[in-house]
């Protein structure tokens, strides 16, 4: 679904689409680096994540001891995002919505760490795996608002 | 601070830096788009949002009747990042985390809304600002992740 939004108190002309499933799913396999929000016993967290997705699961990379690392425990409502936009005022935004366990499954470990998405950018040693198993999924691109 | 991560289970190398308060102070004023995370009675929110910095205070601008909207009845706990990363797996983030609350004051909400920071991506017209006050600011850097 694609509207257009002009703003007659600005002047800015955009073009707003909302993204289907599919394209939310193409759009995780074109970055490695997300966000995830969360709430533990200090309140609200938002914190980035190298991640990957490996059949429609996202697979998040940690070190034990890390604030992300509470949700090998389990964690039923999580949010995850990325995103991406330029100087041209053109973006896009996706959000999962779901739930993280951690991965137990040494299988489904080696599988994950041989992945080459989940090369950390922060580096170190980060063994433990997180999965997030999306209940929904949501995005939308906005183009055009050179105004 | 500045430490080295080098990963042997990968070969990555990186540099993964702490931001002071100032430096993420500096990175708020080089963006307009963040995302904000709140729960709500549907659960973990996780929303892109247009914004902008006036003497240290977030101030998001969204339209009535938008999930975003809840904000201005007050939210004691809510996150709000951006994040930069490119092809070179170099990249920062900042996330603030404070409480929300819809701004009333005529007079602000005009500074606000004509600031050209605050024209919004997503265009429509929004006149409803919504001001998050910090209690703590975080950031990192990392770069050098070539190998």
């Amino acid at each position: 679904m694609t509207t257009r939004n002009d703003d007659p108190t600005t002047g800015s002309l955009s073009t707003l689409s909302t993204l289907s499933e599919k394209e939310c799913r193409e759009l995780l396999g074109t970055t490695t680096v997300g966000h995830i929000a969360f709430v533990d016993r200090d309140g609200q967290q938002l914190i980035p994540a190298n991640f990957a997705v490996l059949d429609g699961v996202i697979y998040l990379r940690t070190a034990p001891g890390s604030i992300l690392s509470q949700l090998a425990s389990g964690h039923p409502d999580v949010a995850f995002g990325i995103n991406h936009h330029d100087v041209f005022r053109t973006g896009w935004n996706v959000t999962v919505r779901g739930t993280a366990v951690g991965v137990e499954d040494r299988a489904t470990i080696n599988v994950v760490l041989g992945h080459k998405r989940l090369r950390p950018w922060a580096g170190g040693v980060r063994p433990l795996i997180i999965r997030v198993t999306p209940s929904s999924m949501a995005g939308r691109r906005v183009s055009g608002n050179t105004a």
